[in-house]
């Protein structure tokens, strides 16, 4: 009984600790903040704009879909952002990125929040087998994200201003039927922690945000897993939220939903390994029958919230653009 | 006393069942197989090809210095390989790449055990704050294994053969200064891990085994990180030894060391965050002053065994290649 209450004392007061060292969310963090939110014309890059726009934002938009554009950049003047405008741009390409910071330069004349969202040019199925699958989500999901943060960097610096990265568990545990996508999204990770734990060891101030990210009821993941998976969504409204308050605080990371991601993130180094060996027949990559539903974790998996493109890698769109010194 | 006897007892047959269900490595797997390694003229590829040249199999070698590779096959020779052949190649360019699968189905007429273990287009060093750094890295350690992978895959069906992918602890921990490698490592184990899974899903009996090393005292991982780093590393020798038994015995992963790596993950979600935002002064990326000390985690980190290349990213080298039907 004794122990009992000095472990309750002990739980007091480390809550009452971690809950005094919160720094708490305030508007303040975003009014009047210049931000440039990529993949913004759907799903939780849309959900972004709002939140920053409610919160009396500069918002700079980007996607490629030009009319859905003009609708969320509408809505963003309404909800009360300091200003709204869009940049239509298609993330296949890179010198499309560089330029998509250079409009947000000349319009915004600076940046406090480069806000990397967009996904593309993958697709829920079997690995298909071919190399061009894999460039092309690497191009997209991975290469424009570093690309648009060479070319922010010295806005960034300039304004003391910060990153946030939205990652997904696909780029932290294995996610069969979606080969490329989890390749893209694991580099993500790899890049941007790593480049992250860098600058904090050379004393630079540039906070990286990255949010782990379930499965959301955005349309695309909703119907790239419909009848595949049995849980049910989270709401992007409060993920959009949970992401924005994240990035203001300057949080290391977001988990969306949080104690799903948690879970599956403490658990993973420490369950029975799946034999590497099957002692089955082998099945041609290219043969297609029905889906089979993945292991548990796929269950968290956030899919793809733009549809596929098919733009090959051109070396004029990597070669040209130079970060800034 | 009593829970203590069935505790011990309950361990017991634990570790009796454990090691019962070992499946035990003999010189008859590897005896007679079909092996190509890529990046053999140093290192822990050299020391796996000598490894499978011991226990008798067919080596094929690829690297891209050709006086290294006559040294490392004439000594595969004198070993006891049932042959031992090589073909020069850059792993920067892909149909080079695809070029070597070629040469190895014409030479072997088949293969068993894939190999990919080359390392190339980075330093340790700070972040450059260019695309092309991080285009080069991505190439040479992650599109060309995967580019490897799909010209073999047709082979690798046929003779029931397995993937080992060398992989390293920057590819599961962030690493500072060493931004590109990590973002390609992390790639790696995203494509591997959820190709693994896939397949296991689809039934298919392609084992993938992943070697996550640390610090290994290979030349160049030496003398790249020499004066930085105050562990001892680990022989080369011993781990290469590692890396083959594990593919032998189809295991999904190899640790090298082993409780190095296997502490660092099981604990890599279970400490305390590092706050993002610093409240100090930026320092603009490409300045480059005296080099400061990781944290612990660093000492684990296998830095590029091979000399850095400074090949630009080429469609050509990746377009027209096509995987197997």
């Amino acid at each position: 009984m004794a122990a009992f209450k000095i472990l309750t004392a002990v739980l007091a007061v480390l809550c009452a600790w971690y809950f005094y060292n919160q720094e708490t969310f305030s508007e303040e963090m975003i009014q009047g903040k210049r931000v440039l939110v990529t993949g913004s014309s759907s799903g939780i890059g849309e959900q972004m704009a709002y939140e920053f726009a409610r919160l009396g934002a500069h918002v700079m938009l980007t996607a490629r879909r030009e009319e859905r554009l003009q609708q969320v950049v509408q809505k963003c003047r309404d909800l009360g952002a300091a200003s709204a405008s869009y940049v239509v741009a298609d993330m296949s390409n890179l010198t499309s990125a560089r330029r998509v910071v250079e409009e947000t330069k000349n319009h915004l004349e600076g940046l406090d929040f480069l806000v990397l969202n967009h996904v593309g040019g993958t697709r829920f199925g079997h690995f298909e087998g071919t190399i061009e699958s894999v460039i092309t989500s690497m191009t997209i999901n991975f290469f424009s994200y570093v690309q648009l943060t060479i070319s922010a960097l010295k806005m960034l610096n300039e304004s003391q201003g910060s990153i946030i990265v939205v990652s997904s568990i696909s780029g932290r545990v294995q996610s069969p039927f979606a080969v490329p996508y989890a390749a893209a999204k694991f580099a993500l990770e790899g890049f941007y922690t790593s480049l992250r734990s860098e600058l904090h060891l050379r004393k630079a101030d540039l906070p990286i945000t990255v949010a782990v990210l379930g499965y959301i009821d955005t349309d695309s993941a909703v119907s790239s897993v419909h009848g595949k998976v049995k849980m049910a969504p989270s709401p992007k409204e409060d993920c959009a939220r949970e992401i924005v308050k994240g990035g203001a605080l300057r949080q290391r990371e977001v988990f969306y939903p949080y104690w799903n991601i948690k879970l599956a993130l403490l658990l993973r180094d420490w369950q029975e390994p799946v034999p590497a060996g099957m002692p089955v027949r082998w099945a041609p990559l290219r043969a297609a029958p029905g889906m089979r539903r993945g292991p548990p974790h796929c269950r968290f998996r956030m899919l793809s919230p733009d549809p596929p493109t098919s733009t090959s890698f051109s070396p004029l769109n990597c070669t040209s653009p130079k970060g800034p010194a």
